[in-house]
């Protein structure tokens, strides 16, 4: 299959400056905070964006090397979930979604909580976080199921 | 900024030829039910996955040409948000997060309903679909909050 080719649109700001030092939290947010900075011709791209109260950002994890199509979640042990049935960092083609908490617009740059990217990270997309109702209801989550209700 | 490359991992079979023919509903799923199929050395990394009801699928629009910073969504007449206050398909990367219902799981075939990608479209990730519960609470959506309520 074809390779395909994307020019990052901007870049992330984080008090993270290595991958280790992103905590990993299954079912909370971090308390970090920081900026997504657009490059300045995109800047009409983000008009409307300050009415929704999250963003999510797809972003490419520039600091994993390799992956591991079976995973080793840090919070389960024991468990062995495929890559694919994880969020986790080290997959075949590392773009990370992250669900954001939208603070601030100004101009290019959007200030953000929840951060869970490290300082540098390059920015793929901005999308709303604007859930349809029906994509919230009747979900099970397999192997999360415990580790949610804990 | 440097440039990004990624390999797809497989492919989607569905029953829409061009885009054209995929109905654009904001408020609800599609009807279409087709498959995402993976190469065959990522089999592994499927495991578990069997256990979510959703899975989410990142997807390379390879139909899509060019990119438009405002947007004119054919729902909401009127209305000119930016192309990141959508999730409309001429993004300047032009990938697309789709959440798909996981009916069946075989081999590196998932089975999938409210399909929204035309045949043939490349898939760049596939994540459990797993909000967690902080996503899902005190959601402002913005321009799309007069949509969704209708």
């Amino acid at each position: 299959m074809e390779e395909i080719r994307y020019e990052p649109i901007g870049e992330v700001r984080s008090p993270f400056e290595t991958p280790e030092d992103v905590p990993v939290n299954p079912t909370g947010p971090t308390d970090a905070s920081g900026t997504v900075e657009l490059a300045p011709e995109y800047e009409e791209g983000l008009t409307d964006i300050e009415g929704f109260s999250h963003v999510v950002v797809l972003a490419h994890l520039h600091r994993v090397e390799g992956y591991a199509l079976q995973a080793s979640p840090p919070f389960a042990p024991g468990a062995n979930p495929g890559i694919f049935a994880t969020s986790g960092p080290r997959r075949p083609n590392p773009i990370a979604q992250s669900v954001l908490r939208l603070r601030d617009v100004d101009g290019v740059t959007l200030s953000v909580d929840w951060l869970d990217l490290v300082d540098g990270t390059p920015v793929l997309d901005v999308k709303p976080h604007a859930p349809k109702p029906h994509e919230c209801k009747d979900i099970r989550i397999g192997w999360l199921e415990d580790i949610h209700e804990e």
